[in-house]
């Protein structure tokens, strides 16, 4: 792995695209990737910038200073006591570095970081560069995706466990909690996101949370949204099954979905852009009888994020190069009955694309 | 429970107090305390504004525009798609509220949505409010002190389990993957935070990361911090065992954090300060040979959030009502070596204290 001070590298040179002064990372996934250790987001602020040009510096919460010893910075670093307070470190950091503007990562760093940075230095510009600081994590390594299929195995096999426990009479919160222990039994770090367990009406919803007090029924579409987290990257895998069995227009919606998802993998190759492959996965939906029932885009960019770029819907004309990995989870949902989804994460390749996701999507019906 | 309006009622005067027009909430813990629906905090912004006078207004991301009929809401919505952006539905909610001054979650806010609100109102004023508004949340009801101890029987029970299965020759990183599964296996609905299992010269430092190649020895220090979280609160315990035996200086070490520990539930009753709390318990530490080892004050507050108000530091001179929960943690860490912990989560009564945390805390010399 190179040296920090290379690391910092393809950040200073965001800045100079961007022509801002410095960048600068909080605690998050870009932060964890520069710096190859975990340091969590909490009510300190923890700052690294990076100048355009000259050397970083770190605002850097005093008790976390012997882990920051670990990392192998190079530049000016400004501790800060609790009893402190940390106006004095912004001043003094923002004096030593003479910068008039600040790139940041909108999506990560918080209000009363920004205005820590306003009060010692009001005139300070700062630009929200989300979209160039995260984007740099967009084409995934070598290492980038084996920690993918990692975290994607252990999110299968807990599938697998809990699939094979579900019985009519559970409760939504009950599956839940079995998905959930078979996640960390095979070898999760931690969960990437809260699971989406829901069955019946509650499949309706896109973002469901479980119920304790809704007993899964034959006849339920049992919709089971989650992935473990390992190594840093996050899987996001969505699996819709039937219980008992499967009505009709369950079978017909259930297939119209997978002919969404499965036109995103016949489609996908480096340089398509995003637009393109969510106009082909929606369209299938669109031309089905249950148009209606289009609730979301096509899926979202996964890595160290569970949502991060590139977004894959219409209106977003990125190219997506080889070696981005993505959701592919077209779903249909007739609010107050059922909801199908269908998701896998797919690597995009130089002449086609690659689905890191194995576990099967035929129609199911559990016998429970 | 009452309805949402009348729970809206306490956040209206905090922003009558603040003297601002308006206060708003973001997806976090006073949002899902005030909503009693839990909305995750993602790319998609979404903010409730309560106004000093009038109707609250909400900007909710199409997406979960279902999910939001059910918590019960009277103010107007302003929805917005991801294939269309927000801004425009922040510019229509600005619009409509007619407001100057906006009083946010400086700790839960982020930038792109602080961004947002400037973009739609340039002249918006925006003050970080974190503490009078996460304030609400420092008295504790019945209801909440019954989840916090439900989240720390499991917590409990899950290290009964782990430490009966540590052995010498074991990773940090296996022992921690017991606990975590532990955890799950207990009850919880997710961990707290990442936890800490740090054995040897990686227990002297105060946020250590369990490693996966030190294999733990006789004589180390076992340091565990970690939580379930259950029914939205957080339990936050440290426990510091040794394996085998222990050193003269690691029992005399252990048992002068046990008496700075033991001064913070003998001192601590309804209208003491944060200062005379931290004052008295670090005071022992520094009355003993180790002074040069501390590295922490006495603790944090703990409910929704891990770290939350008040913060038990000299300096803070909040005066603690009955009903607060604060995390009662001394250490000793002597860098290289090994450190100390030993973290209870206690209850503020009106004569006194109440400890949450049952777990055993003399010294303990694991067998192996």
């Amino acid at each position: 792995m190179p040296a920090l001070s290379n690391r910092l590298e393809e950040y200073r040179k965001v800045a100079l695209a961007l022509d801002v002064d410095a960048l600068a990372l909080v605690p998050g996934p870009n932060f964890t990737r520069v710096v190859q250790h975990l340091f969590m987001s909490n009510e300190r602020p923890f700052v690294l910038v990076i100048p355009r040009d000259g050397d970083p510096a770190a605002l850097v919460p005093n008790l976390e200073l012997r882990s920051w010893d670990l990392v192998g910075f190079e530049g000016a670093v400004f501790d800060w006591r609790d009893q402190d307070g940390y106006d004095a470190a912004f001043a003094d950091m923002l004096r030593h570095l003479h910068i008039r503007s600040l790139a940041v990562e909108g999506q990560v760093m918080r209000v009363f970081t920004h205005h820590a940075l306003l009060r010692a230095q009001p005139g300070l510009e700062i630009i929200d560069a989300e979209q160039e600081i995260s984007g740099l994590r967009m084409v995934k390594t070598k290492e980038d995706v084996a920690a993918l299929q990692s975290a994607i195995g252990i999110s299968e096999r807990a599938l697998v466990r809990t699939l094979e426990s579900v019985r009519i009479g559970q409760t939504e919160k009950q599956i839940e909690q079995t998905l959930i222990q078979a996640l960390f039994a095979e070898g999760a770090e931690d969960q990437a996101f809260h699971p989406i367990v829901a069955a019946g009406n509650g499949s309706a919803l896109p973002h469901a949370k479980a119920r304790a007090d809704y007993v899964v029924q034959p006849g339920d579409a049992l919709l089971l949204d989650f992935g473990a987290r390992k190594d840093g990257f996050a899987a996001d895998i969505t699996r819709t099954v039937f219980l008992q069995h499967a009505s009709d227009e369950a079978q017909d919606v259930y297939d119209t979905v997978l002919r969404a998802n499965r036109r995103g993998f016949e489609i996908t190759r480096a340089g398509i852009t995003a637009h393109q492959v969510d106009d082909a996965v929606i369209g299938i939906l669109e031309a089905s009888p249950y148009a209606d029932r289009i609730r979301t885009k096509t899926g979202h960019g996964l890595g160290r994020d569970v949502h991060e770029a590139p977004y894959i819907m219409r209106g977003n004309h990125s190219v997506l190069p080889a070696g981005t990995v993505f959701t592919n989870e077209p779903g249909l949902y007739k609010i107050g009955s059922f909801g199908v989804r269908i998701e896998d994460d797919v690597l995009v390749t130089e002449n086609g694309c690659t689905s890191l996701t194995q576990f099967p999507k035929e129609l199911t019906i559990l016998p429970c």
